[in-house]
C-alpha cells in the first residue's frame, strides 16, 4: 500500500479531524510556557489513526458528533501523555522525527508535562458526563502504566511469546479496546454490540503493534521518524526476535545486543540473520491472523461505508510501511 | 498544641478512617511485583489530613459513608502519585522518614508508579458516577502539574510573594479546595454552600502550606521526616525567606545557598537569621490570618460537632510542630 493511502483512506473524514485538531490548538492556546513550547510538538503530528478509528465507530452509530470530537480528542491527548512518559521510561531520542522532550527538557519538567496532558485527557472525557467511560478511561491507564513496570522492572523471560503479547496488549492494543468500548457506551448499544467492538479494537491494536515492531527491524530512521533498531537495542524483544529464536536459529548476536555489549555493526548483523531465517514472515503472518480477528469482530457491526472504512484501515495497518 | 493532638482530634472519625485505610490495602493487594513493594509506604503512613477533612465535610451534610470513604481514599492516592513525581522534580531524598521512591528505584519506574496511583485515583472517583466531581479532579491535577513547571521552569522572580502564594495555591490549596467542592457536589448542597466549602479548603490549604514552610525552616529531620532547610537548598523560596528579605535583611548568604553554592554552615547562618529577623512570626501571622478566612467560611456551614472538629483542624494545622 502506497505511503499516501491512510490520507486517501481518512479523506471522508477530514472535517471531523480538523474539529478534534481544533480542540487540540484549544487546548495548546491555554496553555502558559514553558509548557506550550514543550507539548506542540506532542498535540501535532502523528498518525492520528486513534482518533479516525473514533470517528468511523461512531459514525456506525450515528453517534453525535461533538462527542465522538470529544472522544477523539482525550484519547489522541491520553497517547500523547503515555508517550511522553514511556520515551523517558525508554530513553528513546526520537519520536516523529523530532527529539523526545527529555531530551531536550529536564527529567522533572518531562514527567510533569505528561502528567498536564494526563490531566486535559480527563478533563475532555468529564465533558461527556458518562462515568463509564471515565471509568474505562482510568482502567486503560491502570492497565498501560502497570504493564510497562512490569515489562521494564519485573519479567524475567521476555523471549517468550506470551510475554511479548502481554506486554503489547498493555501498552497499545488496551487503548484501542478502551477506545471502541467507549464509542460503544456513548451511543448506547447493546451489550454485546459492545464486546464486538472491544474485540476489534483488541485485535486492531496488537496488529498495528506487531507490524511496528516488525517496521522497527526492517525499516529506516527517515521513514520511521526514530532510530531503526531501537528495540532491540533498548532491550525490548519483539515478535520479529521471538519467531527467529524459536526457530532454533543463532542467538549469540542477540544476547550481546540485549547485554549492552552490541556494536553497529552487530545490529546490522543481526537484522539480515532475521531477515534471512523468515521471522519477519513469521511475524507478519501472526499480525495478518490479529487483523483477520479483528474483521470477524467487524462483521457483526453495522454494514455500509464506514465499516467498510474500517476495514480499509485494518488493510492499511498491516501493509502499511511506516 | 502537643504532638499526639491531631490523633485525639480525628478519634470520632476513628472507624471511617479504617475504612478508608482498607480501600488503600485493597488497592496494595492488587498489584503485582514490583508495583507493591514501590507503592506500599507510599500508602502506608502520612497525617491522613486530607481523608479527615473530607470524612468531616462529609458528616456536615450526612453524605453517604461509603461515597464519603471513595472520595477520601481518592484523593489521599491522587495527594500519594503527586508526591511521588513531585519528590523526583525536586529530587527529595527523604519522605516522611523513608527514602523516596526515585532514590530507590529507576527513575522510568517512579514515573510509571507514579501514573498507575493517577490511574487509580480516578477508577475510585469514577466508582462515585458522578460527572462534576471528576470534573473537579481533572482540573485539581491540571492546576497542579501547571504550577509545579511554570514554578520550577519559567518563574524567574521567586522572592516576589504573588509567586510564593501562587505556587502554593497550585501544589497545595487546589487540592483542599477541589476535596472540599467533591463534597458538596455529592452531598447535594446549594451552590453557596459550595463556594464557602471551596473557600475552606482554599484557606486551610494556603494556611497548612504556610506551616508546612516554617517547619522546614525550624524543624528537625526526626520529626519533619525528611531533612531540615530542604526548602532553600533545593532552590525553593519560601514565606519565611520572603518575609526575612521584606525586611531589608541582609540577603547575601540567601542568594550564595539559592545559587547552590551555599556549605551546611551557611545554611545553618541563614536559618539563625531568619529566626532573629522576626521572619518566622511573619509567616506565622500569615498562616493565622489564613486560617482565620478559612474559619469564617466554615461558619457558614451546618454547625455542631463535626463543624467544631474541623475549627479544631485549623488551630491544629497552625499550632502544630510537625
Amino acid at each position: 500500500m502506497p505511503k499516501d493511502m491512510l490520507d486517501k483512506l481518512l479523506r471522508p473524514l477530514k472535517a471531523d479531524i480538523q474539529n478534534v485538531e481544533a480542540i487540540f490548538q484549544n487546548i495548546l492556546s491555554e496553555m502558559e510556557e514553558p509548557l506550550r513550547s514543550m507539548l506542540k510538538t506532542s498535540l501535532r503530528g502523528g498518525k492520528r489513526l486513534r482518533p479516525a478509528l473514533v470517528i468511523l465507530a461512531g459514525r456506525l452509530f450515528k453517534t453525535p458528533r461533538l462527542k465522538v470530537h470529544l472522544l477523539a480528542a482525550a484519547l489522541e491527548v491520553l497517547h500523547s501523555a503515555t508517550l511522553i512518559h514511556d520515551d523517558l521510561v525508554d530513553n528513546a531520542t526520537l519520536r516523529r522525527g523530532r527529539k523526545t522532550i527529555h531530551t531536550v527538557w529536564p527529567i522533572g519538567a518531562t514527567v510533569l508535562a505528561g502528567d498536564y496532558l494526563l490531566a486535559q485527557s480527563v478533563c475532555l472525557l468529564a465533558q461527556l458526563k458518562n462515568p463509564g467511560v471515565l471509568k474505562i478511561l482510568a482502567e486503560t491507564l491502570h492497565t498501560m502504566s502497570a504493564g510497562e513496570i512490569e515489562y521494564h522492572y519485573s519479567l524475567k523471560n521476555r523471549k517468550r511469546r506470551e510475554v511479548y503479547f502481554r506486554s503489547i496488549n498493555a501498552k497499545t492494543a488496551s487503548l484501542f479496546a478502551g477506545a471502541m468500548e467507549m464509542v460503544g457506551l456513548l451511543s448506547h448499544v447493546e451489550k454485546n454490540t459492545v464486546i464486538n467492538l472491544r474485540n476489534f479494537g483488541h485485535e486492531f491494536g496488537i496488529a498495528f503493534q506487531v507490524v511496528d515492531d516488525v517496521l522497527d527491524l526492517i525499516g529506516d530512521e527517515k521513514s520511521l521518524g526514530k532510530p531503526a533498531l531501537s528495540d532491540l537495542e533498548g532491550g525490548i524483544i519483539t515478535l520479529p526476535v521471538i519467531c527467529y529464536l524459536e526457530r532454533g536459529n543463532d542467538d549469540r548476536i542477540i544476547n550481546k545486543i540485549l547485554a549492552g555489549k552490541g556494536n553497529p555493526k552487530d545490529s546490522i548483523r543481526a537484522t539480515e540473520m532475521i531477515r534471512k531465517s523468515g521471522a519477519i514472515e513469521d511475524a507478519l503472518t501472526e499480525a495478518r491472523a490479529h487483523a483477520r480477528k479483528s474483521k470477524v469482530a467487524l462483521a457483526h457491526l453495522p454494514s455500509g461505508k464506514y465499516r467498510q472504512l474500517l476495514y480499509d484501515l485494518v488493510d492499511y495497518v498491516v501493509d502499511r510501511q511506516h
